[in-house]
């Protein structure tokens, strides 16, 4: 079993403070605000935070099922969009959304027997699991 | 609605291969690798990523929450244990836990008080929501 680390301090009022946000790797360590958050402020946010867990991971996943599958991929590119929605009871917001736009290189592979493992990796991959409470969508095509 | 993105590159193989990731804001932007993720390598992986978004989310929630309450917050100090482990059926990995450490000072308020806040906050943040896949443990203490 693996665990991973990050940390995050919130200093002060949600609209008036700010945050750090930072992960064991150090390979983030960024402010973050309510501006970052909810408005076009610089910074980070949880959102795309979550969109480079699922995009990093897809793109390992469907390499995985490729490899298994005979296939040895040039490269997997994958983009997350999260969206961040009001809440249908009224007050705050939700994650409504995780849409993932994949293109890959994959020599031997047709557009179709592409589709079928691109669709299990988004099912079966790790940061998909997780995120059951997020509808995910995909667009994958092979260039 | 808010859409934030992320955007990862996985190039070659799973185990000689490696990736890139980055977020939106360019606040990330890191290699990673099958090393990484699984090994003790440099950069980062899912799972720091995946804690950095819910550590980050739940420190903003639980301040508005004690806003919302009347309290005033100095700081809300959150780290998040993202444990990856091997699936029950054998193959692959699924993510089992993020555990919540949070301290926080909140002058006026009690032990007894906080833990109530910080347990809402736990279930209510759009990251844990978002996350209903994973067990969500939290440790929450007043300094």
């Amino acid at each position: 079993m693996l665990t991973r680390k990050a940390h995050a301090r919130w200093e002060g009022s949600l609209s008036k403070g700010g945050g750090q946000v930072e992960t064991g790797s150090r390979a983030l360590r960024s402010s973050y605000s309510f501006a970052s958050r909810f408005e076009d402020g610089k910074g980070t946010n949880p959102e795309e935070l979550l969109g480079a867990a699922h995009a990093g991971c897809f793109a390992m996943a469907l390499t995985y099922t490729l490899e298994q599958a005979g296939f040895a991929p040039v490269y997997v590119d994958a983009i997350a969009e999260v969206t961040l929605a009001p809440r249908k009871s009224g007050e705050g917001f939700s994650i409504s959304g995780s849409h993932l736009i994949c293109k890959a290189r994959v020599p031997g592979l047709d557009q179709a027997g592409f589709l079928r493992y691109a669709e299990a990796a988004k099912v079966d991959c790790p940061i998909s699991r997780a995120i059951a409470g997020v509808e995910i969508t995909l667009d994958a095509a092979l260039v």
